[in-house]
């Protein structure tokens, strides 16, 4: 096994990483910036090293201090996390050729799964399906009809040098794509001063289901169930669980099947997550594919009891899988909340001293958190505090556990946004598990939604 | 479903019911003495009445008072906990008469199994194996003879009137026992004026196994595996696990049906624990019943998955059981660390103002504490402070767990036993699964032992 891995990482998933190696008897090495001085990753590691100052491209998205952090200390992996360099094909390059072991897949499929264009192509080719769509921008309004008519309506016009919503048009029948044509292309010239729409299939009530892969070097490649994640604001997620309620067995069995034999066409190794887009009629499509361990792995450890980093670990020193398709079994369901410090209804940063702390506990019960009291959340990060994470027997049980751990969770000095869990987990539709990724847009428009979301931050503690 | 539930006790195990009340949506009334106006239970549960001063006789022992708090606050049922009135079967009694639900077994139950001599008499009558014995006191070293001969050597002589270990002799051979019996008849008289002895088989390592059981009102009876609680120092016990070591699926499974087919003749309701004497060769020996849940409760719940509280509340409201014997699986292994605010070498009590606190967390980990920073250990009551509890695919990996958990746990102001732990899970003899209820002893006598506890108090944050 590896005798030392640094944590090129900061913050819980520093600490989870720490454990995960901690308990397979692997010495560990802190790297952090001169703001992180009192964070607990460096107090819980063997060892620790000072890599710079904030803004992290000075210290934790440095590479060379990086290097010569694990040279000095002599560590013979890095485990990147998520964020940060998890991604960076250059630095796994730059480590591979240091001798030093990335912790993480091959660097060519960072690179693969890093160009959108690229992935989308791979995924075609290793047979997942994408959102049927025009392959190129079009001509005119007679070839967006001809399109239309193969992809089925609804479909979505889009401005190709398109963002934040100007020159897209939603389309519901065909008598109306031709004028819907010249508005979206005349909005997308005034506002980018390019005209270029493309057309694709219009996803009414989208949900975010990604699909957990773990694949070793010999060949072995299990997928362990899905995480639904459409509770997100602006693409961050917010709320995720396993299993989907919105999946059957059948369609569980079936976005594993397809994700497998990709991951085995593209030769993929260590851990790594699918995301697919699921529409009202059980269709998915391939979005993107996230080749590092991501936020929200623990409710997928909840339910199959596989431990991911230890394993991502295991694989990368080149261990076997230790477990087959078969030995893979959900049992119950998990839901994690991520506790942001930010105000709970502008969703802006909210970093400060932590003056009180007291995490909830006992059954069915998992914190994985990088505050204690007196601790100061920088204002030069990213504003997750940590992670809430229950297991029940069911789902309603698990969301009734959920608020009741979101009851005793006493953060004080900082705002975070434990109300706005809390009026989350009330919502009739989160509850009947009947939401998309405009859950988090709906609540905060309705008025039942913003009351519950007032009445939590009264009765939070 | 009851409406309203009021704990009748403090700590950790009030929280704990008030978690499991929560979940099942059942309103919560905490009580508590003049001195616990400031505990967590007191501050989670919906509502709290004030039920005397300390010691607990005026207060959490006060059964007029208690009623009286259950009557204003129309509680329909009480949670005795563990301790304090939990095996009272005339609190129990009270309640019943006072229509108010005790959440436990049938008082008879409480009654016959708080009663050391009947409850070894319904034992033998329904089939559990009692240590081989002299049924009365013994007439002389004659009769001593036939009853060694009978049971088989080792055996030991106690005195009737005994404690403390005056007037006790192991007697290996039988050429010595007429001698031993004069010695310890001596010794008898000389400690108690009373030369009274009896004999019984001498069980020379001996493990503390007990099986969890639960029946409800409708003939449902299962067990849910065992628990080792061999970690103990002067019958107190530290540290449990779960599946045991010493258990082969032969022996829990005839363990188990011999608990269960005993507890379907004496038509026991409720959860409850009976606790076994393990001998080296395998033999089992009933030593007791608690009639409650017990402290180690978790271990057993993070095993089988079953939540033994929740269960506990629904089965005393007169719902049916709702797993089979076939349903309760072990999974993996638990293991739970007692914290308590006590020396670690001397094992003296040490309340106190805890001035820094942080519980570890990350998977497989649970903490059921009742404590938090600027939170008073009290003089009045029990030195538990708190219950970490690991769970992890196997034994080994539980370990591992259960030490990093322990490194991760602050707690400052105070003193804890949390060295002793570290250096108990460091013995080779645990490690091995190995040990017996004399562990603590030897370590304490062990230089290295005495070597790894002085260790880790300097270890210890």
């Amino acid at each position: 096994m590896f005798k030392k891995v640094l944590i090129a990482n900061r913050g819980e998933i520093a600490l989870r990483v720490i454990r995960a190696c901690r308990e397979l008897g692997i010495a560990t090495v802190a790297v952090h910036s001169t703001a992180d001085s009192n964070a607990l990753h460096v107090r819980f590691a063997d060892e620790s090293v000072c890599i710079g100052p904030p803004p992290s491209k000075e210290s934790y998205l440095n590479i060379p201090q990086l290097l010569s952090a694990a040279e000095i200390t002599r560590a013979d992996a890095i485990h990147p996390g998520y964020g940060f360099l998890s991604e960076n094909a250059e630095f796994a390059e730059v480590c591979e050729s240091c001798k030093i072991r990335f912790i993480g897949p091959r660097p060519e499929m960072l690179r693969l799964m890093g160009n959108k264009v690229r992935a989308r192509k791979a995924a075609l080719e290793a047979g997942m399906p994408l959102l049927p769509g025009s392959p190129h921008v079009l001509k005119d309004a007679r070839e967006a009809e001809v399109f239309a008519k193969e992809i089925g309506f609804p479909v979505i016009l889009k401005a190709a040098a398109g963002g934040g919503g100007k020159g897209m048009k939603i389309v519901r029948e065909p008598s109306v794509l031709a004028q819907a044509f010249s508005t979206a292309a005349a909005e997308a010239v005034a506002s980018f001063n390019n005209g270029d729409l493309y057309i694709e299939r219009y996803v009414e009530k989208p949900r975010h289901i990604e699909i957990q892969i773990a694949a070793d070097e010999h060949g072995n490649i299990i997928h362990l169930g899905e995480r639904e994640c459409s509770v997100q604001r602006r693409h961050q997620k917010l709320i995720e669980e396993s299993p989907s309620p919105a999946l059957t067995p059948e369609l569980r069995a079936e976005m594993g099947r397809v994700s497998v034999e990709a991951m085995r066409k593209l030769r993929y190794n260590n851990v790594g997550t699918i995301e697919y887009l699921l529409d009202e009629r059980g269709q998915f499509y391939f979005m993107e594919m996230n080749t590092r361990i991501q936020v929200e792995h623990p409710v997928t450890e909840l339910v199959t009891g596989v431990d991911l980093v230890r394993e991502q670990i295991r694989m990368a020193y080149g261990h076997p899988l230790r477990f087959k398709q078969e030995d893979i079994q959900m049992r119950g369901a998990a839901i994690e909340c991520r506790v942001n410090a930010e105000d709970p209804v502008t969703f802006a940063p909210w970093p400060g001293k932590i003056t009180g702390y007291s995490v909830p506990g006992g059954y069915g019960v998992r914190v994985d958190s990088a505050a204690y009291e007196n601790y100061t959340v920088l204002p030069h990060y990213d504003s997750l505090l940590s992670k809430l994470i229950v297991h029940a027997e069911d789902r309603p049980t698990a969301i009734r556990r959920m608020q009741r751990a979101l009851s005793e969770y006493v953060v004080e000095g900082i705002r975070t946004n434990i109300p706005f869990h809390r009026a989350a987990l009330a919502e009739e539709s989160f509850q009947e598990g009947n939401y998309d990724t405009r859950f988090v847009e709906r609540l905060l428009a309705s008025e039942t939604g913003t009351h519950r979301l007032k009445k939590a931050i009264e009765e939070t503690p």
